[in-house]
């Protein structure tokens, strides 16, 4: 392409500081450098882990950047040693990669690695920060190659790209981290695209009773198409949300997942499960404070554990698989059509949860 | 017997009330009813859950009653439908029994079951509770057939009554519940009887390194004896503990336990072990606090259990290996050889952790 070895620029949303908007900038982003891979953002999604960083979290030393991380793409050139990848490849980008020499990935126990990432954005003569690796809120982005997924080429990059986030990270908690058996009784807490996507594995992995739970009762209908079995509103209850479900399901749920990102709502799916053998899954984001919960209720027997982008490894448990039976249903999960003009709005929908919120934005 | 069908008197140790010296009393102990079996208590242990009832959780509704539950002894008469067992046999009360009836009986996930017990005790004209559904420190007691295992007429039970908590509890957390693998990384924390056997478990399950944590320095030469490489005492550093056995281990433990029934310990247990997988159980007994964590500390990969007397069935599971394998080890966890009336001693001993406190008292 004319464009590569040389430096693009183009069109990105900055988040300056946090708390405050993204700003529509033009940025620079630099070539690809040693197995490094740059690549036209085609599509990319909001998840709540981005509002995370901008609302919550807002670590002093993580801005500029620019966020996104849920996308799909298309190569536009690749940097020296680059040999699997070329230009005019679909991708995925991976926030979670393997650099496959680490004890780490050299564990089948583990998803996680001792990958770093650099950034190559620059605006206004100040560097910007790459944010899970991935950035996606631009119209280029570059990656390392360990972090980037080659797709089928026959893939929809307006859909595929909630594969990159939300999707692998609830089905995998479903399947490979709470391992939900057939038969069995599933609660999944927060119904956002993670929390759909668990009820999908929960149904996926043979439960025969799925209870979706949210404040949003507009999320009860998606929840039910995905395979939910029952929606319960805690809003509706005077008592307390675990006793509700134990009432409903003699006892508790033998699986519970959370995936709001609050710690009394990781306390009530813990309480939820079955005190004899439950297994309850955090995937739900927030390092503001501890979770509490009383010690006789793991020694009863409940199992306790968190999953980080669904347990998967570079995608490669999840994602074909998902891809070739599940892709009728990415349809499901979009619900919004928006520009990278208006990710501001993208994110104001999300952060009150008036409509579902995942979205997808058109970049290209 | 001579005794068959009759009201024995005998002496037992009354926890009249919370928090009070027990009293040696003449008791009342009615003929076992049907699937009921009377035995002489030969020999029993102390355990800290005996003290927990007295002097911690102090439940208003649990006086008097008869504490003791680590026992062994010889059946002296059977009540109607009782069958496998008959005067002369030797026994272990188990104080989590199964009915074998009931869903938890019937799932192989967990040894909890909807047995309940009744007391046959009655001092000074009052009703007296059995406690743990044992109440073994009392020179005769009556059990329902369910809570009572057989064991070879050669078992010295002067040793043997080990196995009736502690043993099973320590052994089968590192065994059964935790499952740790052959090569790994262990940290057992408090080591009292439960603490030591977790020791054990960890060196028959192929720990290649077992780091025993407790702030008695008198604990360490047993722990080594039973196959700690390590010992650490928190008194000897002034960095948190898990950032210390991050140090020693690389980043942390495969696999913790907690024998101590302290949140805080329960913490630092579950923050020694490696973020990505490690696994930590809790043992150690407490209902009178929260035990608190950060979220993204199981989101990293750690799993979180508990264990309820070894995640053993009818002990079935641990004690035939037990006994076979360990009977000599069994000596080391016997420190102090006491009567009945020394009980008030025991108990001193063990609160104060001024030697190892696992003692046996003789009451027959
Ligand atoms: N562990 C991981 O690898 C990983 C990956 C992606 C996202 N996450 C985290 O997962 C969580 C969900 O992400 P998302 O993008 O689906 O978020 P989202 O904002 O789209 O969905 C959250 C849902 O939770 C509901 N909710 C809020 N409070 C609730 C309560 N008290 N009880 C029940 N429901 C409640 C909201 O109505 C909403 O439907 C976030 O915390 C995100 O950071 C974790
Ligand atoms: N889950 C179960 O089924 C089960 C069964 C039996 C006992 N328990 C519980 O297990 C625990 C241990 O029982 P035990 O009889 O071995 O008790 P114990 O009192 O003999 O031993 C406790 C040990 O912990 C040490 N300790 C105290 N504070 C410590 C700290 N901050 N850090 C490190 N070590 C510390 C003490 O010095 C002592 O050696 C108790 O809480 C008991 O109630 C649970
Ligand atoms: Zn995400
Ligand atoms: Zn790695
Ligand atoms: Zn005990
Ligand atoms: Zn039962």
């Amino acid at each position: 392409m004319a464009t590569a070895g040389k430096v693009i620029k183009c069109k990105a949303a900055v988040a300056w500081e946090p708390n405050k908007p993204l700003v529509i900038e033009e940025v620079e982003v630099a070539p690809p450098q040693a197995n490094e891979i740059r690549f036209k953002v085609v599509a990319t999604a909001v998840c709540h882990s981005d509002l995370y960083h901008l609302f919550e979290s807002m670590p002093k030393d993580g801005f500029p950047a620019v966020l996104g991380h849920e996308a799909a793409g298309i190569v536009e050139s690749v940097g020296p040693g680059v040999t699997e990848f070329q230009p005019g490849d679909k991708v995925i980008p991976i926030f979670l990669s393997q650099c496959k020499e680490c004890r780490f990935c050299k564990s089948p126990k583990t998803n996680q690695s001792l990958v770093g990432a650099e950034s190559r954005f620059t605006c206004k003569g100040k560097k910007v920060l790459q944010f899970a690796g991935t950035s996606t809120f631009s119209e280029y982005t570059v990656i390392n190659q360990i972090a980037v997924a080659k797709i089928d080429p026959a893939a929809p990059l307006e859909k595929v790209c909630l594969i990159g986030c939300g999707i692998c990270t609830g089905y995998g908690a479903a399947v490979n981290t709470a391992k939900v058996e057939p038969g069995s009784t599933c609660a999944v807490f927060g119904l956002g695209a993670v929390g759909l996507a668990a009820v999908m594995g929960c149904k996926a992995a043979g439960a025969k009773r799925i209870i979706a739970v949210d404040l949003n009762p507009d999320k009860a209908e998606k929840a039910k198409v995905l395979g939910a079995t029952d929606f319960v509103n805690p809003k509706d209850h005077n008592k307390p949300i675990h006793e509700v479900l134990a009432g409903m399901t003699n006892g508790g749920v033998d699986y519970s997942v959370e995936c709001v990102g609050n710690v009394e709502v990781m306390r009530s799916a813990f309480e939820s499960c079955m005190p004899a053998w439950g297994v309850s899954v955090i995937v739900g984001w927030t390092e503001l404070n501890d979770v509490a919960i009383r010690p006789t209720h793991l020694i009863s027997g409940r199992t306790w554990k968190g999953s980080l982008f669904g347990g998967d490894k570079n995608m490669t448990i999840i994602c074909p698989t998902l891809y070739s039976n599940f892709k009728l249903q990415l349809d499901e999960f979009i619900t919004h059509n928006m520009t990278l003009d208006q990710v501001n709005d993208a994110i104001e929908l999300m952060k009150h949860s008036k409509w579902y919120h995942f979205l997808v934005l058109f970049i290209y």
